[in-house]
């Protein structure tokens, strides 16, 4: 600030280095700040008293210009977009690490077979690659968006005390200017102490990012239970145990997403409620955006981390996935035959025979392809080298293999979502 | 779907006309779906029935092929899809509407001087201009915001039962690229039965709008108190009444937009929460978007709705604007007179010179200026037109004009956020 | 209102029959009132209006003394407190249902073996009784809250315009004491129009059962999961199919009860946010609730409704149970067997001692048991029929027979929570 | 617990003394202990492991027994069922000492007039100590929801891994007791891992109190604006102030409050959200509590700190009170002229009447009574000194002190709500 209105011409430029000096946060006493800033209402107050007391001490022409002409709302939105500036770089950058990892995963098992499951239960098979490639889809789509908020979020915040720059005479729009190149900022085309929607779009951007490491964090925990055993996260010493159960493996970095994925949107309710700041500057709902966008991204970035870890190190076991797709004896390629025979009766006829084969199966604990192979309606419609391949697992997951090679493909153009 | 289907030569080109005759609303008992959907599950199955049953009557055959190959998730979403993009068009619209009214707003009173006010108390002064320009600065970024979702948002949702597109053969590829072609929509990069994201998306960027119009509705019913008195929501009759009170006039536009305000933040959270699905479909957590998305597009639009109509006949008071800038005798100037004085006294001193003379006025009830005016410290550093400068209303208002016509300006050139 | 004003002398004795004679919904145009009322601001305006006419129609006189000295808020609040009384009786009558349904599934069950989980992997056996009996005391708490609640919540409102009873001179406190009389409920210390804890209240408690519904929902489609298969929704035609998938039988129950539990916490947060209401009566916030509260009832009682048709159906296959018991080859009593020797070797190491032959058990596709059985450093520590007493799952359920014994008994004693 | 188990047997009495001379907080490095937890996924298992280590150190026979037969979860739940009890002691002395306050504001203040607002407009006058009476009596039911509470919520937790005591043998319930009786709470029917309905309803009911104490703070910031000017915060040094406006005198403890009440809903939401935690212990919603409750209680404690000190030293301006009765010019005494008219025109002839006087009176910028007093129409039907009186502000405010002598009154009889 001091640089800008040196450069300006609203305060002397030998004010400046003088400022410049002292601002280092290894100068100031954090914890009296906040005691301080509990009394004060904000945590600007203080600082800039500390920041004047600390310049005057040394120069106290120069101690004048500290702050000058600003409000401590421009102080603390501009520092808060200059942290998510940062922030906002870290995340693309452990997005597009997970999403690279996933594609990798998503090539690697791009033709491996697994139960398809929709309501927690089995359905038709589809393939791990099928699987890895949805959840690196959305991560892409997050990176997208991120990059789309960035000219509209980081953006300088200075208004003086009511957003008019009254303090600044006529040269305070070029002020505004500067400044914005000083911290590498873009210009807003107007002050936004009370309109707070560049602030909530990114909590919710990132809360989109936190329910999709919920949502890959729940399926891996799924695959991972003992009965089904397919995929794990990996094994670190020290890591997932139990102080009363020596045998355990958590899916502790599961557990990490799935903490934030039900704490974000609670926070990001609170984001949206706070919108309806009143006048210039709002009453209580300023503050309590504080705590509360910063929290999203700490328990986003935090997911993050640990789903990062547990995707690198991620256990696939194809041979149990083969397995389990055996539990229903054939009852989820139900659908396949039913489409089949649809062909030729009809889909309500088909479906209704299919139901009454299933029946027959589940009563008496066979396998429905061995139903369905006694079967003289069936008989009568369907070769049986038709009715294995309607039962090959790998003919049943369909186009999934085609899917992750167009998936894989658009992402390599830097066309992918 | 059958369109579709047909071209890519999956389903015959004679059932086509059969299945399309019958897919018109008024065909259908509205009423015996939604029971029969509480029975099944979800309101596709019923449907599907019944739109086969429709279609079987009149051309057996071709009822053999009504939704061939689609799940239940397929028709919702991208029915659900096809809605968004109707709501989305009726969205901008209206965004664009009240952006425009409020640009002639800020045009009209670029130079109408209020006080501003911080914390619900009054501060140095703006003016009414910059104040609709904060609101439509916020309503040109939701446009921004919406029209950077469409491409991401209006895509196709078809993969059947798992999302392999498995009953299609080798020809799903295409049936989907014709599909989205018959539909008016994109493409996706995969099927997105259990990745939520955009619509989430789509819901917090519509909470958004309903929090700006909440903050707008805030601010014009605090104008409105019969005590300020500044501004009124258009008085039209059956409007705003009390049947117990004949002389009401309630800002009732303004209960509309803060009543959604109030209830959108709960259910965006809703969105986030229910974004994590179950491998290939949900459990419980789709069908929670099911009410909530419309709800949030719902309350929305009808606050929206209300607030042009507020807009376009908002009655402004200029004289009542100007007769509250003396309500506080003065005080309010109190930060223009310190921050003249800091160029020559320092910042601090300036301060507490200023808070003295505050507590003296405050304490004689005398207005400021005259309290200045004969204190000595004052005189001997401005003179007394400088004073009676620091005290004009409009020249406490800074730039704001100056912001005002940037803003528009900007507007003008498609450069608006 | 009629008659206890007419009981207090306010109105004349003859208004009262002509008014209590049109107090009958079948005579109300709904659809008329509903439009009306979105230009009212609220429903019971017009709705005053309509009755009014309507007894005019039949007797000018009594027409005047229609809605007396009230207000809109003292018709709508008192009306709605009238049918929270109803739904908590019907609460409270199907909660009684499932905790006693869930009582008997507890007492059948209080010995049947399954693993515990923690973290979605298995623990040491739990019995099913006990998970039973977990899922109805929590479902008795709910009832006792709900007739703590009871008191607080079902009284009158009846304040006027201000909530000062003005329209109603002296006789106003024993109109009230009549009034709430004639409605069957208390009369509260003071009018409440925008005090509304008693309202975010009964959200909040009925928002628990769903919780507790939801918990409930989790755990049976869990164990309903193809690949674990240790109880069942019950299977009913025309329930919990797919219409692309024949041999699907999903549990729609918990479906139902999870998407209320994902959708609940979002709309009690909407009350809370809600309770801000402004001096006598809020500016939205007080519309904020009138459709917010009554989801909340309508979602919880139809999860509620749901499953109870689950448990009173519920299939447990006490044979599977005991097989997956063994699909981690003895692991899961790994804290047993530790336990056990910690009391000679310390906790510690014994748990290092289990660590390491766990390892072994995993590596070498053993029981572990089995590498137990050949370990000196165990042998010398413990007999062979001490092992398989700490392999032997009824005894690695501990006391779960006994809290579920406490638990019932406690509950015949009326002293259940 | 060691003293627990020693009563019960299951350890040795030796060991006690040198368990509990480690449990004390200054031993242990919290720094190292955070981070340790962050890698073993709660902050149970490195205290157990601290500890252990210290009292081995001592006695290493001892160091066997700590932490015996239980899980991390009886420590973490049970300690902060401890917590929950000092806070709870500490709030209801804080609300207590509110309610008290609010009680004698409402006597002092018991017929000072002040006009009644709904909807932020001016409506019939209501007294100042009913206000307060109302906020009063909101905090009075939060004390005994409180208390209804506690008998619930301080319960021991306490059953090993998954709850079924197993490493306690048949000494099990005995020894819970015991610890029950050790830590001074109750004893539950059945372990409670992972039914957290105690925990959200405490929550909720901490949010009610944030709630009540928005709504006050709203009111009273509202009362607080330049040109209403009814009631004041406390003007405190160092308190209110703005660094860059110097007469600011800003309401700092209604904006911790509002905040308060902006954040909690969100808060409150992921406890309910929380709930449906899987089996015997949840995958990630369990830790989802850990940060979220304490929250509530920290910023719900802080606003009940602030409010203490608002209404402790609240300034009432009584005459500004009276002015602003005036400000409409009579028209907030429509209703009552209309109510006085309606015994003999009938409603809706009376509310036409004023309608129609008010209308004139704000397009003639006279006030109502002159209006009235030359209508020939109203004379006819009533004299002017009824007229007189219907314009009287005490008149107008009905039985307001009658309802605040009533709700004092129960209050001191014990029988406030």
């Amino acid at each position: 600030l001091a640089r800008a209105e040196a450069r300006a011409g609203i305060i002397p430029v030998a004010a400046v280095a003088a400022i410049v000096a002292k601002c280092r946060a290894e100068l100031f006493d954090l914890a009296a700040l906040g005691e301080a800033a509990a009394q004060a209402g904000n945590p600007a107050i203080p600082m800039v008293k500390a920041l004047t007391a600390l310049v005057e001490a040394e120069d106290g022409e120069a101690g004048r210009f500290v702050h000058w002409g600003a409000t401590s709302q421009d102080a603390m939105d501009s520092g808060l977009v200059l942290q998510l500036k940062a922030a906002l770089d870290g995340l693309d950058f452990d997005l597009r690490r997970l999403a690279d990892l996933l594609a990798g995963l998503a090539l690697r098992h791009r033709t491996t077979v697994l139960a398809g499951r929709t309501w927690l239960q089995q359905g038709p098979p589809v393939t791990f690659g099928l699987k890895a490639a949805g959840w690196m889809s959305a991560f892409d789509r997050h990176r997208n968006r991120l990059a789309e908020i960035r000219p509209r979020l980081l953006v300088l915040e200075f208004g003086g005390a009511v957003g008019t720059l009254a303090s600044l005479d006529r040269s305070g729009l070029e002020t505004a200017s500067f400044l914005a190149e000083e911290l590498g900022l873009g210009q807003p085309d107007l002050p936004w102490h009370a309109h707070r929607d560049r602030l909530v779009e990114i909590a919710a951007t990132v809360g989109l990012v936190a329910g999709s490491l919920g949502k890959m964090a729940r399926d891996i925990s799924l695959l991972m239970q003992n009965e089904i055993g397919e995929a794990f996260e990996p094994s670190v010493p020290g890591r997932g145990g139990s102080s009363a159960m020596p045998h355990k493996r958590n899916p502790v970095g599961a557990a990490v997403a799935l903490a934030a994925a039900a704490r974000v949107p609670g926070l990001v309710s609170t984001m949206f409620s706070a919108m309806v700041q009143e006048h210039e500057r709002g009453l209580g709902n300023w503050p309590a955006e504080w705590e509360t966008l910063p929290e999203v991204f700490r328990l986003t970035g935090g997911a993050l981390d640990q789903m990062i870890l547990v995707v690198q190190g991620l256990e696939v076991d194809g041979e149990r996935m083969a397995a389990n797709l055996e539990v229903t004896r054939g009852l989820i390629h139900a659908a396949a035959v039913s489409q089949a025979l649809a062909n030729r009766l009809g889909a309500q006829r088909a479906h209704r025979l299919l139901e009454e084969a299933c029946r027959r199966a589940i009563g008496e604990s066979r396998h429905l392809r061995d139903v369905l192979l006694v079967d003289p309606a069936v008989l009568g419609l369907m070769s049986v080298s038709e009715i294995d391949r309607l039962f090959s697992p790998s003919a049943g997951c369909g186009l999934a293999a085609e899917l992750v090679d167009r998936a894989l493909a658009r992402r390599g153009d830097g066309m992918g979502e």
